[in-house]
């Protein structure tokens, strides 16, 4: 029994809650390879235990060596292993990777590791390396396909307990890697590793490594795990992570211990490097044990042994960072600092660029934490190019193009002495393209921090603003876009001239940038009044012509959180199926109620929905059930079935109930 | 008694031994505020004398507390503190910078501090803040001034043993700052703390921080440690020791853990922040054993004491990094990434673009590590600057200016099919402008790496090539100057085609571009033999002609090591002074035996030199004494009267003793 769920998200990132056979695992995470032979492991179970969830061994060297063969067979690999939780084992896909040849049959190690008790067994795949025939990439991928099936068919047949790890190949061919995703997902396994990204890691093809991850990842269900084979350096997990992968195996604690080699978030030291030094550059039990010189001089069994336990202490390290920047929805940020450790893993970050369409798809429309810009790879973020197309949201009918100077803080609209009226003014911005002055304090445009740019860093959105401006152009009109030159002419000709409530004008423009549709109408642009705080001078709330709240500015992002009444207007303005999600007749009445909806009884929703964005609950019928934020978005709210979909803030009373 | 030397460095970084009374402290290092009555100081001392070798602490407020002065007094600081090892002692300028006037007179504060036996002392100066009127920064630092000159007068009177910080002022006016330096330089002091920049750093202005430290260093003298006061904060410190900065002090260690914030070498994090994790992103002593929950959840005062604990493993613990990354050669990698860490970080890297003249004085010449390029940044390090400049070493007579694929692996001359001839060909990119065909495997040359470009990284050396090219049309005529277009011209007309020795060619372009002049004319040419590995094919040595070695190729960076007969050729060849380091009468005799030469017995040198350079040592009649490699550059050499100067690898006999 396998469920997984969404707790907290960035870039493509999640911390997840994976619970296998009733054991609990947070992902991301890292699964420690154990040797099946316990003379063979070097760092005791005692610390494995205390720090992982999860581990891996090996099924194949458990199955060729008779005695470990005999206890496995006996006990279960739990008690071989001396690990009581969750238990991952490989096929001997890696050996055959290596020998060329391996002396089990696919369904035969299938079935071993039923037998033995693994949590979650590996298909015998074929491991593909980079850039072989295209012929034998093809031929490979059949197999591992057929291999796929026949064991997927074997474990319903005869009703297998253990889950089943559905491995990613296609060596380097991206169009193969894709369609090994399309084929995998359709034959329903538990996790997909994606495998043979080894030779490449071992290259530094980054950049390869992170096309093979997106490619999969599109053609994957967004529903299950995904874990990257043979990764176990921790200077990749940011960016990893960030593309999706949700767990890590890493031998490398021990291999690198073995050949004198010392792990750090940012690479990798050998011992001569470092036995110099008075102090380690790390303060775990180990490093702050030894002095350098010290623990050079150990034996090689003790040497190789501490080196592990610290490899496996900065692993783990990097893993509680990544998940704190996730939380804290900087992920981005710790990526964009990883990325220089080597200049072929900023290869691998800039290549995403290409896939910004897809990747901003997954990535939350707000932040607890501010935009940090680290160099040019950040105007490419999902942020920025999510800004540039909700630009178009906004209704123009009259737009006055200008610029600030830089020394001007932000929100702007606090710190410029402008003339306001019903014309919109775009603010032209190096980083994010325009800031419309109306909703400069939505996120990221006041939460952004840029330094001073140098002169071709403020030229490169010069081709997005030209863009833009004969999209407006096309829409609105030359006639009715007046640039920067003609302040005078807008102050006093342009603009409709009419006295105009600049925070009702504000609170129709950032519903339209927040929705994409026009929530405030002109009649409504009457009626509304909005309410700043008295000691901050910040928006607060829109009320009705009652008096009623309609929606609350989110004071982190002012973002509008509506009410109940709010809800009802949003339900009214936005054309089905646009910002819905759609529940079925089970789920009504608790939704009703106020209370979450899960996964599970979502039937449809608006599928280009972002996660964290304020949506309204609805059943078959478009009826408003309730209004919440979607931890998921459009694709995922179709696809999961299992956990948290929107967090709701209120629940519709049916009319009769009230 | 204070001695300070240079062990390894990199950039404008170093690791120093200072040696203050017999105590040897190894920089850059950190000294942990401590309160003077323990009762107030949260950290044991046991911790802070495992940690560090120095501390600093306050002489105002013993000096004005009773029960803690009677202990100093009778007792001494050391036996107060409870701390052997080396005490620094403010002076209530930090106190007079927050309540505007305090209680004791600058000599006062002196005598104190030499009564209770402090190791360095403070000048009781006035810190002006950032940002006044240039007036008000004009007469505190005319004041300060007045104070440092009497307190050093009072020391040499009074024949104080207190060493003495020298700290130096000016607001944020940089020509008052370099003023100070100035100043403060010719009074001799011991240690030159750098002042009021707390408030600085507050706001987040890196960029002012990063200029005032340059301007600073610009004017101190090289030899003695700087101090960047107040700056605690592990996310600065690689930037400040780039910048030549030895020593830190942290109170930020305990102010932070007493308002629950967590410091990271990236940043800071409010324990609020962390508490839902299931794991400290560290692996310290106190991260190792709480959970951030547990943590989260003791009392007040042992919360404060073991957050105080994390902060300052975390912020040794990155001192070790920069330690390492100083003797890989990889600060500026290190510097890099950190300044990814926030956007006004990166802004302060930045600006050194403009300091870079002077800069890269200090950086060395070659470094064990590879350059690794991290963004646009990169293009304006020193290892590229003193390359572009060094282009202009090498006596061109025609040169075949080309453009090679990206794909084409360094160096270019194994895996390019050119002609060789006598002319030169300069091949273009985008990072050094142009990498020289003949010398393609000098450092840094063949050891950087650069990820993919972007279109505009390309163009950002468009400009310094126009105007090498120009240079180079004035040198030898736009007649001598081929372009790409012109690959068969060159081919078949444009060399004088005779037969060519490539490789004695490639060591006389070597030796050009080492030494900037030519060691091997036309007459050497064909009388020196140039050796391959025949294992790797790699450059191994040049021989005369009767096979004795001139020089060696070291295998990691192609710098022509010289041998005795190689260090005469240069000598020949070198007009004095360039590349000569002149010792006096005393140290003759041990250069000739091959022993090191120490800074106290130079008294001059090619002041142009820069640190790791192959140096001639001569006397000052120009005989040849020895031969080596320079620790320190030119304006060292001359600054410097303690610790190592030239790492003599061979001495010359007197021509009667052979
Ligand atoms: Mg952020
Ligand atoms: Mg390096
Ligand atoms: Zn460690
Ligand atoms: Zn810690």
């Amino acid at each position: 029994m396998m469920t997984f769920e969404i707790k907290h998200r960035d870039a493509m990132g999640r911390i997840g809650i994976l619970n296998i056979n009733g054991k609990k695992i947070e992902t991301p995470t890292i699964m420690p390879v154990i040797h099946p032979n316990q003379k063979k492991q070097i760092v005791s179970m005692d610390l494995i235990n205390k720090l992982a969830d999860v581990i891996i061994t090996n099924s194949y060297i458990t199955y060729k060596t008779k005695h470990l063969r005999e206890i496995a067979e006996e006990k279960g690999i739990h008690k071989l292993i001396g690990f009581d939780k969750v238990i991952v084992t490989d096929s001997g896909s890696f050996q055959l990777g290596v020998y060329g040849d391996i002396d089990v049959k696919p369904l035969e190690i299938i079935e071993f590791q039923e037998r033995i008790g693994v949590d979650v067994g590996t298909i015998l795949d074929i491991p593909t390396p980079p850039d072989v025939d295209r012929e034998k990439a093809e031929k490979d991928l059949e197999e591992t396909l057929r291999r796929a099936k026949a064991s997927i068919e074997l474990k319903k047949e005869r009703g297998f307990k253990l889950l089943l790890n559905g491995t990613i190949q296609g060596s380097t061919y991206l169009d193969l890697r894709q369609k090994s995703a399309k084929e995998m997902a359709k034959l329903g396994f538990d996790i997909y590793p994606i495998g043979a990204v080894v030779p490449l890691m071992e290259q530094y093809r980054y950049k390869d490594v992170a096309e093979i991850i997106i490619n999969s990842k599109m053609y994957l269900p967004t529903n299950k795990p995904v874990h990257l084979f043979g990764c176990g350096h921790p200077m990749l997990f940011a960016l990893a992570v960030a593309l999706g992968c949700d767990l890590f195996d890493s031998a490398a604690y021990a291999l690198y211990a073995k050949d004198d080699r010392y792990l750090t978030e940012r690479g990798t030291l050998h011992l001569d490097e470092l036995k110099d030094l008075k102090a380690f550059p790390c303060s775990c039990p180990v490093c702050s044990e030894y002095t350098p010189k010290e623990l050079a001089s150990l034996n090689k069994k003790d040497r190789e042994r501490l080196l592990a336990e610290h490899n496996l202490y900065v692993t783990f390290e990097e893993i509680n960072r990544i998940k704190q920047a996730i939380r804290d929805g900087s992920l981005w940020e710790l990526v964009e600092e990883r990325c220089r450790c080597h200049p072929k893993l900023l290869e691998g970050y800039r290549v995403l660029r290409k896939y910004m369409d897809y990747i901003e798809k997954f990535d939350p429309v707000t932040k607890k934490s501010a935009f940090f810009y680290s160099g040019v790879e950040s105007m490419f973020r999902p942020e920025v190019l999510r800004h540039k197309k909700r630009l178009k949201r906004i209704k123009y009918e009259k737009v006055y193009i200008t610029t600030v100077s830089s020394s001007i803080e932000k929100p702007y609209h606090e710190n410029l002495n402008v003339v306001e009226t019903d014309v919109d003014i775009l603010i032209k911005d190096p980083v994010f393209g325009f800031i419309p002055y109306y909703i400069d304090t939505v996120y990221p445009l006041s939460q952004h921090e840029v330094p001073e740019l140098f002169d071709h860093e403020k030229e490169m959105n010069n081709e997005f603003i030209d863009e833009f401006v004969n999209w407006l152009k096309k829409k609105i009109g030359e006639d009715n876009i007046l640039d920067i030159m003609t302040y005078n002419y807008y102050i006093n000709y342009f603009s409709a001239n009419k006295k105009i409530d600049a925070d009702a004008l504000r609170i129709r423009k950032m519903l339209q940038y927040q929705y994409g549709f026009d929530i405030i109408d002109d009649e409504l642009m009457d009626k509304i009044k909005v309410v700043r705080s008295k000691t901050t001078g910040r928006l607060r709330q829109v009320l009705d012509e009652n008096g009623n709240i309609l929606f609350s500015v989110r004071s982190n992002d002012n973002m509008l959180i509506p009410s109940e009444k709010g809800a009802k207007l949003l339900w009214e303005k936005i054309p089905f199926p646009k910002y819905r999600v759609v529940v079925n007749k089970e789920a009504e009445a608790f939704a009703r109620e106020g209370r979450n909806v899960f996964a599970k009884f979502v039937v449809d929703c608006d599928g280009e929905l972002r996660p964290y964005e304020e949506v309204l609950v609805v059943n078959e019928d478009d009826e408003l059930l309730a209004y919440g934020t979607t931890i998921l978005n459009g694709i995922e709210l179709r696809e999961f079935n299992y956990g948290l979909a929107v967090k709701v803030r209120g629940g519709i009373k049916k009319y009769e109930e009230i």
